[in-house]
């Protein structure tokens, strides 16, 4: 990609976790990847105890981690010098973000990433998790380390108590992150507070907005086109047009389906188009028009056919053809351009614990999905949304599970 | 202002201040109520000093701030009253967002600010600003107080004593803020580090990267148009003409202007319409270019004049006149969409160290300066940017110092 101002010097980093097991450094580094890769930058997980599994076993009992047993440290020593390489080869080839996924629970170990990744010409941000409710680590070791393979087949008390068992290795080795000269970032309580220490650099400036908000309340999400308008019978792109007796209906069947949901709580949000306000309408509840939700502007195509543009402006719809997460019509917008105004719409959506309705257009709805199911930019365009159809989104730890309602047919 | 969904349910706010004395607390509100001012928003500082300045008097003794002298004490919380009483009157009377400027430093006294606000049915956020950094505080006393109506007159070096003695008559009592139930951004040696504790609502999630990204390094900014378009020859508003002759010719001259000003690192941001870029084209310098800076989308009325709007849309022409900061252009935006896009910018202009020249449009340059010139969002619309002529700006810590260099006639 072409630097561009909102992705400024793309300058190599790598997020380097750090945490005790069971605090979330997964969820983290993995969540930060999706919200990156969305905004089109190359960004990868790299880790440390998959490197462990793959090469040595999943299941290692938990004196493997012990600190004093020698075999354990210089077997794991290998595994995170693997993975460091691997990581640093990758950004060598073109990658932008690394995230170097393990407890780096140690100031020398912090030392040896840090002065290794910065040889490598890559700045260096540590992201630290921090956390001590007993309810808070008992839920993460059960909904994520049980479902490991390191714990397949294994009893799940059993399980807990051998995790726990890991978990005091590290403990009794454990330095906090207080290097006064590092840039860093410590998460603490699941985001209760949050601590930033000298950070530099427009990347790590982004990513700090994004950690603030993100919760692990339950909630649902649910996207949606607007109901079927004029401009989409004739096939026509943007335009302001208002809603068919079908798309009407849409709306309709939209608000049944919510009425029967109860969810009084509801957020409902649209464009500031006709297409959306007309379908929320339908809703009987109050709603919100945002202008960031508005449809991919077409520019000087507003109004055209797809046919028109491919018979009378053959060079740009080929143009288009070869790139559409780049191509952006003339005095219009590519979807790179869609992805970088709905960011602080992708913030809100973290951040809001009541359940939330969209109802936008096709590339908006696009490119927000492609966020809940962890879709790279380079995807967004192809993303099939159809008309008529709700689609249901729960977050959980590692992605979102998904349920689509064709309301109408 | 009807809410929209950049400004939700404009729950009232009370930012509280939290520091010792010269620890930065005054600055950080006029910035955040600067920032929120130009974001359409309500918002306005009360400052308790001012108050005392006003009813007491400027000049008291370092012993009227003695915790254990009760005239000074009494004297002291009378005023403090008197700010917050007209402080929520304000809000009541339809103000958003209060900045209640004192030390408020202990915790009695944040208690009953707390409760007084909530009460009035505000939610308060504590902004604490920390500060052990000898040089740092020194630099403050000598930039900001010695310059205060309390000071007036007096030799300087007494003055900083005098006020080091007030500053350490609150060390005494100070408490910093750990209430575990409320919310609080802690601002540590400007801005090496900040803890952010408990945010809840949408505001207070939009003024964490405004702080997080706020220094004190000395810098200047420069703004200004493109040079002559042959739209704006023929007065045509939007479109994407290339520059005329005398165009080119002030891009040389701002060549010829940077050359002379020795800053190599000059970092310069371009709309990524053709006239800014061929503007730029003219520097020999690379530049960037950032939608977000694009001209103001005159919708459906993109490359028509003005007097063709007044003559053939009259009604639209009536609606845009009677209120030109929220008229929205059909299929269009208006300068409150304008100012919310370029949002990102200003805090990337506040994150920026080195220099920087934005080259934009009138709508746009409007906008940022409006900022740097403590213009509210109302009066953006009416700021005169003439053609031709690069303002600079140099950040201080009250407002920015402004030159304008006409640089072709």
């Amino acid at each position: 990609m072409p630097p561009t101002l909102d992705h400024p010097a793309s300058d190599r980093l790598v997020i380097v976790m750090v945490g005790l097991p069971a605090r979330g450094k997964t969820y983290t580094a993995r969540k930060l990847s999706r919200y990156l890769r969305w905004q089109g930058r190359a960004a990868r997980v790299f880790n440390v105890g998959n490197y462990r599994r793959e090469r040595l076993g999943a299941q290692q009992p938990a004196d493997f981690f012990d600190p004093t047993n020698p075999e354990g440290v210089a077997a794991r020593r290998a595994m995170a010098e693997a993975a460091l390489k691997d990581m640093l080869g990758w950004l060598q080839a073109g990658g932008e973000v690394g995230l170097y996924d393990a407890t780096n629970s140690t100031k020398a170990r912090r030392r040896w990433v840090r002065e290794t990744c910065e040889a490598a010409g890559c700045r260096v941000l540590f992201v630290e998790s921090v956390c001590d409710d007993p309810a808070v680590l008992d839920h993460t070791i059960r909904e994520t380390k049980l479902r490991s393979p390191d714990y397949r087949d294994v009893d799940p008390d059993q399980a807990v108590a051998d995790f726990k068992r890991r978990i005091a290795m590290y403990e009794r080795a454990y330095e906090p992150v207080d290097e006064p000269d590092a840039s860093w970032v410590r998460i603490i309580d699941a985001g209760r507070q949050l601590q930033v220490h000298r950070l530099t650099g427009y990347l790590p400036s982004r990513i700090v907005p994004f950690l603030m908000n993100l919760h692990l309340s339950p909630r649902r999400i649910w996207l949606t086109r607007h109901g079927e308008s004029l401009f989409n019978v004739q096939d026509r792109i943007g335009g302001n047009a208002g809603l068919t007796a079908r798309g009407r209906a849409y709306g309709r069947a939209l608000k049944q389906f919510f009425d029967r949901q109860n969810v009084p709580d509801l957020v409902v949000w649209t464009s500031t188009l006709r297409r959306t306000r007309e379908t929320a309408a339908e809703l009987g509840r109050s709603f919100r028009p945002w202008k960031p939700l508005d449809e991919i502007d077409a520019g000087v195509y507003d109004g055209w056919t797809y046919a028109e543009v491919r018979d009378q402006a053959p060079e740009e719809f080929a143009e288009r053809g070869a790139d559409k997460l780049r191509y952006r019509y003339p005095r219009g917008e590519s979807y790179l351009d869609v992805l970088q105004r709905l960011d602080p719409v992708l913030i809100e959506l973290e951040r809001q614990r009541r359940p939330v309705l969209v109802i936008a257009h096709n590339a908006v709805i696009r490119s927000l999905y492609a966020y809940f199911a962890d879709e790279s930019a380079e995807q967004v365009p192809q993303i099939d949304i159809p008309l008529n159809t709700l689609i249901e989104l729960t977050p959980r730890a590692y992605g979102s599970a998904e349920t689509r309602h064709t309301l109408i047919p």
